[in-house]
């Protein structure tokens, strides 16, 4: 589990570096929900996603000799550029090993801060196995996108930014990949506030933790197949689970269909540009899967990075 | 010259009616640029363009006896837009005049406020001709996109937001059509806060602010051509000229491939969708054109009205 206050220091720690990122209403998505939608917009985070928070949390506490030696990850894209962005800012060296297929817009803006890009079959997994590897050969530290008590809080500071700005919000709803946001998200808010519901979203074809959480036990999916490429991993991790387990209020499952109709409208009708994995909660929104009426809902729009030639099919 | 006093008045009768817009920080147009750029996300308000502030302080001041018999304007889109919104939610009946070749997202968007729309002609002044005819033959209430004091004290509320809100600014730009925007934030701006500098930007192929500065009198274009459709008037209004006359600190030009190239980085780096007119101001600093060194610069994005042709085309 993860204190209040580990999230409450990661906010000191990580404020002078990530953006507190503003709260968009949204009519289109409020008419087509019924709800009032009020968009937290990590896609205009700096780097483009709400990464940056766990990753910049994780470096800014390590000691500086060790961390001379250089930070490593596996990633599809965000927290790769998360870490790139925070050891750049620090001076460190800097690898991240990406699958084939990442997208290109992010492997570029990885290599933009600097760091060494080393692609890596085409799982999550294949890519966590090969940095770890590397972390051993090259004493350099290993960063886990989300299975890291740091990262967790880190990412929890977007819970806090809305109990902040936002106190009246009733529900929140946050898309789940290995679990690191909503983890986060469920520590700042839960204990505090446990009159506001919190809603996990997975794609219909990659929702581990759905199933883990029907399974009762961490359960590994034989395959993910998603055009949401930062959710595509393929079990919870051993932190974010138990975490998930003991607050979440539901989660809630979008069709691929959904997904590119919502990242399209957020483009089209509220002028984000959103990437697919961000987009799910708005997908949540579209197929009218949250419960109740006019409620107040805090959607997370986790990231923004998208290829232009994805732009261009999606507008098809 | 319109008083602050009206401003202040404007602000508190549409408050209820208009999203006080957030700003947003962008690192890569402040790198690229050399200051620190706040953007100023009138692509974000309802209908999506600024004009709904002056739309609504002028119809919300209107006899509803009279009102009910109609409201209509002359508009590329954006103003029309607005004016059919804030009739559609006071129940007056509205048209909207709009050129032969209209961004067809605008003209959608005005049909879905309710209003009937008549195409006429291609040119700005051709469109205002006709509604004001119109406005006659059916005893229905002109609405000028820009050449009315009620208009004008609307737009000004951005100003009073960007001082509320960022009392540190330095540089504000605002893109220039017929001058109601401009003419607005200076008025809400100058007198109290001189020591801000306030630039206009017009694109180079429509730029009558700017040759009636230098000709010292309101001068009328014999064409325009820029594909910010926003922007094509070809003239000030006897209203906004001297305003800008009075208090402008200078007309930043910028070339149409500059402006097509902000549109791009927005969409693509700042994760936002703008329309070309819109995106002037921030052409003015891919361009290098304002003054100064690391000012605390906020560039107003007026809207974010596209059609996905458009997009697609802008991303070949």
């Amino acid at each position: 589990m993860i204190k209040f206050a580990e999230i409450e220091e990661a906010q000191n720690r990580i404020s002078h570096i990530v953006k507190h990122t503003n709260l968009e209403y949204s009519d289109f998505f409020s008419q087509i929900s019924g709800h009032q939608v009020y968009f937290k917009t990590e896609n205009l985070q700096y780097t483009n996603s709400f990464k940056l928070r766990g990753a910049s949390n994780f470096v800014l506490q390590l000691d500086p000799d060790i961390a001379a030696r250089g930070v490593i990850a596996a990633s599809s894209g965000n927290h790769g550029q998360g870490v790139a962005y925070i050891a750049s800012k620090m001076g460190y060296p800097c690898v991240i090993v990406v699958p084939k297929g990442a997208i290109e817009a992010k492997v570029q803006a990885i290599k933009s801060f600097g760091a060494e890009v080393i692609y890596c079959g085409t799982f999550s997994e294949e890519c966590r196995k090969k940095a770890r590897e590397l972390s051993e050969e090259r004493k350099m530290i290993f960063i886990h996108g989300f299975d890291d008590p740091k990262v967790i809080a880190g990412q929890g500071t977007i819970g806090l930014e809305i109990l902040e700005d936002f106190p009246e919000v009733e529900v929140i709803l946050a898309p789940i990949g290995g679990g690191g946001l909503i983890s986060g998200i469920l520590s700042a808010v839960k204990e505090r506030r446990p009159d506001i519901k919190v809603y996990g979203v997975e794609p219909s074809e990659s929702n581990c933790m759905y199933v883990s959480l029907h399974e009762g036990k961490i359960t590994k999916l034989l395959r993910t197949n998603t055009i949401a490429d930062g959710l595509r991993s393929n079990r919870p991790g051993n932190l974010t689970f138990p975490i998930v387990r003991k607050y979440i209020d539901d989660i809630i499952l979008v069709c691929e269909e959904d997904i590119l109709k919502a990242t399209k409208n957020l483009l089209l009708k509220v002028k984000l540009l959103v990437e697919p994995s961000g987009a799910v909660t708005s997908a949540a929104l579209i197929s009218k899967k949250i419960p109740g009426k006019n409620k107040k809902v805090v959607p997370i729009i986790s990231g923004g990075n998208v290829d232009p030639e994805f732009i261009k099919k999606l507008l098809d």
